[in-house]
C-alpha cells in the first residue's frame, strides 16, 4: 500500500485540482478529507489507469504513501493548520515532510518549523498562485523549508507547474518561511495592479466617459504587447461578461465595496517594519479598505461637488505608457521589499529565481517579468530595479505619460492613488536630496531628538530658538 | 511624610519638567531616579519654597507620596516600563495608581491594566504631547484608564495642562488603553503634517527656486491666519536659524534621512487591521523610510532623469489653500481611525473632548482644532470631519488651489505624496461609486471569492470565460 508519491489533506477544490494534475503526470496520490463526499469524489474525477485515492481516515491516508512521506495542508492558515499538524505528526515518522501550501503568515511558518524540527519532521511554506485553474493545469509554486528536503518534493512540484519556456514556474525559494513571505509579497503586487488597473477603467470610464466595449477592446489589445499579462487578460474578459439575467453588462451590476483577505495587509504592514516602502501597495490596500464606507461615500458625494474640467483630450494614447510606468513601480517596490526581507530574515533569496518562477502560473505572471529576470542576471544583488539602466531608460521614457495622467485624473477629479504613489515614489527614489531635513530639524526642535549633517559626522542638538 | 501629592519614575527632562510645572502649582512632588545626580538636581531646580524631592531609593519614594498614590512612569516604553511596575507593586497599596506617561503600545497598555487589576491597582495610559517645553509650561496630556481613579489624578493634571480660553488641555479620554490610542494617532496626524510642510518646503525651493528667505517670511505669515499651529509656527523658526559654525541656514546642512521612534508606523499598521484608511499618514510614514536609502537615491538622480516643464506660475497664492485642503483631510483621516477605534475597542471616546485637548499645548495644536472641536459639538457620532457641512464647504472651496498645487508638482517632477494622496482620499470619498466593482470581478474570476450585487441582495460566484 505505501506507494503513493503524494497526499494531500482538504479536498476543496484547490486539493483535489492539484491531486489531479499530479495524476495527469503519473503521480499516485493519496487524498484526506473529512467530507466523505469529497473524499470519494477525488476517485471519480481522475482518469481512468491514474491512481488517486481518498479516504476520511488519517491512518489509512498515511499508510498509503510512500517514506519519506510528502504531504500538503489546503486548509485555511491559522488554527486549522496547527490542528491537521496535529493529528498528523504521531503518525509520521523522521524524514517526513509537511506542506503548508496555503497563505499563512510568515511568522506562524516559522513557529511551525521549529516545532517539528524536534520531531525530525520537515515542514515547507509554500504560497501557490493561479487560482483553481492554475492548479488544475499548471500553477506557479513558491517553497521555502530545507533545501535537502526539497529534494524529494521537486519532482512532484516540477511536472505539475506551469512552464514557461519550458522551465517550470517553481523552486526552491528559501530558508525558513521564504515561501510564504514571496507568496505575501507576491500577493501585495497583486493587490497593487488591480488597483491601478481599476483607476484605468474609472478615469477612462468616469473620468471621459469612454465606453465599456472601447475598454473591453483597449484591455484585450493591451494584452497583445508589452503589457500581456494576466491581469490585463482578464480584465478584457470581464468586461464582455453580459448577466444572463438582465442582459447588461455584469461587471456594472457589481458591488463596489471590496473585500480583503489580509495578504495585502500583512504585506504593507511588514514592509512598515522593515522600512521598506511599498507607497503603491499600501494605496491599494486603504481604497479596498474605503470602498467599504459605502454609505458616507453616498452622502458625501452630494456635498463634496467638483465640476470637471471640460475636455476629450486624446487620453488613449498617453493611459497605456502611463499604466506600464505605474506597473513597472509596483513590481519595483515589492522586489525592494523582498530584498530587504531577505536580508533581515535570512532567507537567502535568489530574485532572478523569483522573477523567473512569476513569469507563468501566478496571477501577477506579465511579459515584463522577463526583464526583470535579465535585470537580476545583470545583477544579482540590485537592490531595486529602478537602478536597472534598461527597466530605469523604459520609465524616463514614459514617464511624460504617467505625469499626464495624473493631471487629467486630477482635472477629472477622478481619484488615482497608484498612479499618484507610483509617480511620487518615483520622483522620491531619484531625489539624491529629499525635504526630510526639514522633518529632522522639527523633530530635534520639539522633541529633542538631534540630527545628523551633511558637512559632518555625529548627532546634533540645537536651541533653535 | 506621606504628604507628598505626586510622584514621578524617571528624572529625564521630561519628569523633571513636569514635576517642577507640578510644584509651580502648588503640589508637592517626589521623584525618582537611580541616578543620584538627576535625583538630587530635582530640589535644586524648585523654586524657594516648593516641595520637590528626589530620591534613588523605591522604598522611600513610595513612602512620601499620600494614598491613594499616584505615580507616574516616564521610562522608555517596553521592558522598562514592566521593570517599573514590577519594582513598585511590591511597596504599593490597593487604590494606588500607576500612569504609563510614555508611548507604549496600545496593546500593551491593555495587558497591564488586566495584570495590575486583579492586585487591586488602578493602572493609567496617558499620552503627553508637547516635549520639553509643554511638560515644564503646559502639556496636553491623553490620559485612558478606570473613570472613578481619574478623579484622584484630575487637580494636579488640570492645574498642569496647556489652557485654551481658560479650559485645560487634558480630559478623561476612556476606558483601557484610549489614553495611549489617541496619543498614537495624534502621532500619526503629526507624521502626516510633517511631511506636508516638508513637501511645500520641497515644492517651493527645487520646484520654484524660491529663496529660503522668503520660505521662512510665508510661514511665518501663515501662522497669523486660519493656518496658525504650532508645526508651522516652529517651521517658521527652523528656517531662521544660522549654523553658528559655518553662517550657513542650519536646516540646508541637515542630513536628508529621517529617523522615527515608531508611534506613525503604528497608527498605520493598527488602521489596516481596522480598516480604517489614512492614506496620507501612510504616505508620511513611507517618505521617512525612502529617505533613508540615500544612496540608492545618489545613484537613481543620475539615472532616473526628468526635465521640469518650465515656467514661473504664482504658485505662492494656491499653495496656502492647497495645504489648508490637504491638512484637513489628514486630521479627517485620523479621526475617522479615532471613531472606527472607539467602537472595534469600547473606548467610549468623545470627540469633541479630542478636539478639544488638542487645541493647545501638544504638537499637532492647530486653530483649526476648534472647528473640527464645533462639528463634533453640532454631531457628536460625526463618523468623519468630511461630511460635516462647514468644514466639507472649506473643503470644496480650497480644492482647486490642491488640485494646481499637485499638478504643479507633477511637472516639476517633485514628489508631494501628502498632497496627492490628500486629494486622492478626498476625491474617493466622495465618490458614491467606485471602481472596485471590476476588482471584486477580477477576484471572482481567478480566486471564485464570490461578490455582491447592486440589484439584488446575496453573495454571486461567475464562470467567466
Amino acid at each position: 500500500m505505501e506507494n503513493h508519491d503524494f497526499g494531500v489533506v482538504g479536498l476543496g477544490v484547490m486539493g483535489r485540482n492539484l491531486l489531479l494534475n499530479m495524476a495527469d503526470h503519473k503521480f499516485a496520490v493519496a487524498g484526506l478529507d473529512l467530507d466523505a463526499e469529497k473524499a470519494s469524489s477525488l476517485a471519480k474525477e481522475a482518469q481512468p489507469g491514474q491512481d488517486a485515492k481518498g479516504t476520511t481516515s488519517a491512518e489509512e491516508f498515511v499508510g498509503m504513501l510512500r517514506k519519506p512521506r510528502a504531504i500538503m495542508l489546503l486548509v485555511p492558515a491559522g488554527k486549522p493548520v496547527d490542528s491537521a499538524i496535529a493529528s498528523l505528526v504521531p503518525l509520521l515518522d523522521k524524514g517526513d515532510i509537511i506542506i503548508d501550501g496555503g497563505n499563512s503568515y510568515f511568522p506562524d511558518t516559522n513557529r511551525r518549523i521549529a516545532e517539528l524540527e524536534d520531531k525530525g519532521i520537515h515542514f515547507f511554506g509554500m504560497g501557490i498562485s493561479g487560482g483553481e485553474k492554475g492548479a488544475r493545469f499548471g500553477p506557479s509554486m513558491m517553497p521555502g523549508g530545507d533545501k535537502q528536503a526539497y529534494e524529494r518534493l521537486r519532482p512532484v512540484f516540477e511536472a505539475i507547474a506551469a512552464k514557461v519556456d519550458g522551465e517550470p514556474c517553481v523552486t526552491y525559494l528559501g530558508s525558513g518561511s521564504a515561501g510564504n513571505y514571496v507568496k505575501m509579497v507576491h500577493n501585495g503586487i497583486e493587490y497593487g495592479i488591480m488597483q491601478l488597473i481599476s483607476e484605468v477603467y474609472d478615469l477612462l470610464k468616469r473620468g471621459f466617459g469612454v465606453a465599456d466595449e472601447k475598454l473591453q477592446q483597449m484591455f484585450t489589445e493591451w494584452n497583445e504587447g508589452e503589457l500581456k499579462s494576466f491581469l490585463v487578460e482578464i480584465t478584457g474578459i470581464v468586461l464582455n461578461k453580459t448577466d444572463d439575467e438582465t442582459g447588461k453588462l455584469l461587471v456594472n451590476l457589481i458591488s463596489d465595496q471590496a473585500k480583503a483577505k489580509g495578504t495585502g495587509k500583512w504585506t504593507s504592514q511588514n514592509a512598515m517594519d522593515l522600512q521598506a516602502p511599498i507607497p503603491t501597495i499600501d494605496a491599494a490596500v486603504n481604497m479596498r479598505d474605503l470602498s467599504k464606507y459605502k454609505e458616507e461615500r453616498v452622502e458625501a458625494s452630494k456635498s463634496l461637488t467638483y465640476t470637471p474640467v471640460a475636455g476629450e483630450e486624446d487620453i488613449l494614447s498617453a493611459v497605456k505608457d502611463a499604466y506600464y510606468f505605474a506597473m513597472i513601480n509596483i513590481y519595483a517596490q515589492g522586489l525592494a521589499q523582498l530584498h530587504i526581507a531577505s536580508k533581515e530574515y535570512n532567507y537567502g533569496l535568489n530574485l532572478e529565481e523569483v522573477a523567473k518562477i512569476w513569469r507563468g502560473g501566478c496571477i501577477i505572471r506579465a511579459v515584463c517579468l522577463e526583464d526583470f529576470r535579465k535585470a537580476f542576471a545583470r545583477n544579482a544583488d540590485l537592490p531595486n530595479i529602478l537602478l536597472d539602466a534598461e527597466i530605469g531608460k523604459s520609465l524616463v521614457d514614459t514617464q511624460e505619460s504617467a505625469r499626464k495622467i495624473v493631471k487629467l485624473a486630477v482635472d477629472k477629479g477622478i481619484p488615482v492613488p497608484a498612479f499618484m504613489t507610483a509617480l511620487a515614489y518615483f520622483d522620491a527614489y531619484r531625489s539624491e536630496r529629499m525635504a526630510t531635513n526639514l522633518v529632522q530639524a522639527q523633530r530635534d526642535y520639539f522633541g529633542a531628538h538631534t540630527y545628523e549633517r551633511i558637512d559632518k559626522t555625529g548627532t546634533f542638538h540645537t536651541k533653535w530658538d
